[in-house]
């Protein structure tokens, strides 16, 4: 311990390491140290894994959380005066609802500031799917966020930079320290960034099951509801959704054809899950901004959400009829059997749809816009042998081998009479 | 995952976390990788902090000492005809039992490479204590150890940094990570630099109690049978006595006062715990070495172990006759009660001779020859109120205060007829 240091990060580690909790002026010092380089990235991720391992009482959590939104500078969007929405998801595959939802909720004059992120590893993200509309642009500066929430609505694009970049760093050190799997350590991650955020209200969709990072239902409420109380602790006023990705959600995963599939829900139309989805989640965003009279399925049906959705692409320097990329080769999978498809499996077609060139396996990797897996029936529908049960879409064809592999075992097809699915939205919180 | 190598550091990391065993192979890479940078620093801490929490199974142990040990040269002895027997202390508070049982085994002809540390915190360092003879050399090149086994047959230095350099690297990390206390990780510490050092016998001291690093019995026992297991496998004929480490090992806790203690031991007198712990380990190590006849306390009484620790002295450079560094400042504590001593602890004792500058916080500080406590009662012995309990010495008598902070609860004075305290030697395997 260097004599001019209040705490000693070995100290902090052993602590931790023993089962014993972190003070918050531990914890304060603990980010600050780091940022300056007097806790040094092996300690860091030492001490992430005795997390992983220990865990981290409300207390800790809170202090670590304020820590992370403390390294940087928070949002104001006092010049906004309309009431701030936004949600969260915590990653699927074809989970494309923040596109529809933010303009369903805009359309209704609710501000929704949502800051996305880009996929990495079989989830899909949404910047990557807004960057195949020609012109969009997901980085504006928050001058550009404000003008934008109160002319249009809605917003979506990257987070600024100083958005606790506390965490920027931590979660790039967890990617390659294997402490990535901590529920303290995820919930502080998302809710630092949200709360940071400057959003009144936040509504989060914890997804579970194979496409999910939470692999259970259990695992995925104890994430919510933690979530939940640092969201409510911090004054956003904060509820959760804990739904099923054990299938992709839709019928397309991949960049462009989401958006396509996002229009078509704007448009009126569209898969059930994704308007179900949309729609429930629209509901809690508008009843926390005092809307509880406002009818999102109505704003489907009659266009109002898809005139919010040109305006925001439009803002944001995209063309909202332009024609949208397509993939050069396609390669159809089909059934083999018949009847009832009991399971599609959503880790599966996310790992396929990432081989074809929808996702990327590093941070730098570009992702290919037209790249992605067009599913032609869910779970629950029957389907005749020889039917067409995916299109693989790819600009680079030497691709379809390895992608036809990871979907291999992806579908059960069992008698007609089979059990039906899940449902899609497990619980509320 | 690059490419080009076989692992990932972050699956190895992940495995271990969530209780699973690295493959032989695996650990190969691993510590090959690290040593090329490939694997970083922070991979490897959470690596360790895992393991701090999941252990590693025998096959796993193995793997990593080999590892260690395949980081760096083995030694070679086959120049030495002698059978090689060598002793290592896991440290505890006043064990100068090095220097006597070096000289006494090694007066049985038999070769005793005893490559040995610096102290650092409260347990002392035997190179610390050897550096106090006027002229001591303890850094010798592979040719004058093999020379001086082949003369004198005792030989006590510093390891060759080429002895196991990946577990150099790994102690320092982990020093500064909290992952020290892990039993696999110490005992493939000592055990990959004991093998690489290629004798073919070990005795094991592996302390237990307040003033060692191992506090209870349970993992003293689990450790000694861990490396004995190591050693074993790896063609060392290994045993291990489990000693008493709750209250100091003599009357002198010190640098030049431990070897003044020790030649008073090799001179056939000294206090009877350095002399029994010497002559039971004498004994495992003669066996070890094929010589059952030996009889190690005879050389302590007729003077033989003293010519060979004389010889030993000259041959590093030392002059045994040579008047050893007295402090410049002494303080005496006394009793303030009339009763029999009952308990006099090992750690705060140490933590006092560390304060007086007898050892060192950091790797880097200098140590104090002549600073140290003196004991002047031992446990079941009988104090009477104003009798002197501790000599304080020091260089620097501004450490007085300190020192004799840290003694205020190191005494316990009960009735005269309280029960006696621990055997030293608590168990044999």
């Amino acid at each position: 311990m260097s004599g001019t240091e209040p705490f000693d990060a070995v100290e902090l580690i052993t602590t931790k390491r023993d089962g014993g909790a972190l003070s918050a002026d531990r914890v304060t010092w603990l980010f600050e140290a780091y940022l300056r380089g007097v806790v040094a990235e092996e300690q860091m991720s030492a001490l992430a894994m005795a997390i992983v391992f220990r865990g981290l009482n409300p207390e800790e959590l809170s202090a670590w959380t304020q820590a992370m939104i403390d390294s940087g500078t928070r949002m104001d969007f006092s010049a906004v005066s309309a009431p701030t929405a936004d949600k969260h998801s915590t990653g699927g595959v074809g989970d494309k609802i923040t596109l529809p939802l933010a303009a369903v909720v805009a359309s209704f004059g609710v501000a929704v500031p949502q800051l996305s992120g880009r996929g990495l590893g079989h989830t899909g993200g949404t910047l990557d799917k807004l960057e195949s509309i020609p012109g969009f642009r997901v980085e504006l500066t928050t001058e550009e966020i404000v003008q934008q929430l109160r002319e249009v609505g809605a917003v979506i694009c990257a987070p600024s930079t100083q958005l606790a970049p506390a965490d920027r760093r931590l979660y790039a050190l967890r990617d390659v320290t294997g402490t990535v799997e901590s529920i303290p350590l995820i919930a502080s991650s998302i809710m630092s960034k949200k709360i940071a955020e400057g959003t009144d209200s936040l509504v989060l969709d914890v997804k579970c099951g194979t496409g999910a990072f939470m692999k259970t239902f259990d695992d995925a409420r104890a994430l919510a509801e933690t979530m939940v109380r640092l969201g409510t602790d911090a004054g956003v006023a904060t509820s959760a959704l804990i739904t099923d990705m054990s299938t992709p959600l839709g019928l397309t995963v991949g960049n462009a054809m989401e958006v396509e599939e996002s229009v078509e829900v704007l448009a009126g139309g569209g898969p059930d899950d994704v308007i179900e989805l949309t729609v429930a989640l629209a509901r809690r965003m508008l009843d926390a901004a005092g809307r509880p009279d406002a009818d999102p399925a109505r704003a489907l049906a009659d266009g109002t959400a898809m005139d919010t959705w040109r305006a925001m692409v439009r803002a944001q320097g995209g063309d909202p009829d332009a024609a949208l990329p397509a993939p050069k080769h396609t390669h159809t999978v089909r059934a083999d059997t018949s009847g009832m498809l009991t399971r599609l499996d959503a880790l599966d077609v996310g790992v396929a749809a990432w081989r074809l060139g929808a996702g990327r396996a590093r941070k730098e990797d570009p992702v290919q816009a037209a790249a992605g897996v067009r599913l032609h029936a869910k779970p629950g529908e029957t389907v005749c042998a020889g039917d067409p049960l995916f299109t693989l879409c790819t600009d680079t064809p030497e691709r379809f081998d390895r992608a036809e592999e990871a979907l291999r075992s992806a579908v059960s097809i069992g008698a007609e009479d089979s059990a039906a699915s899940r449902p899609l939205i497990l619980a509320a919180l």
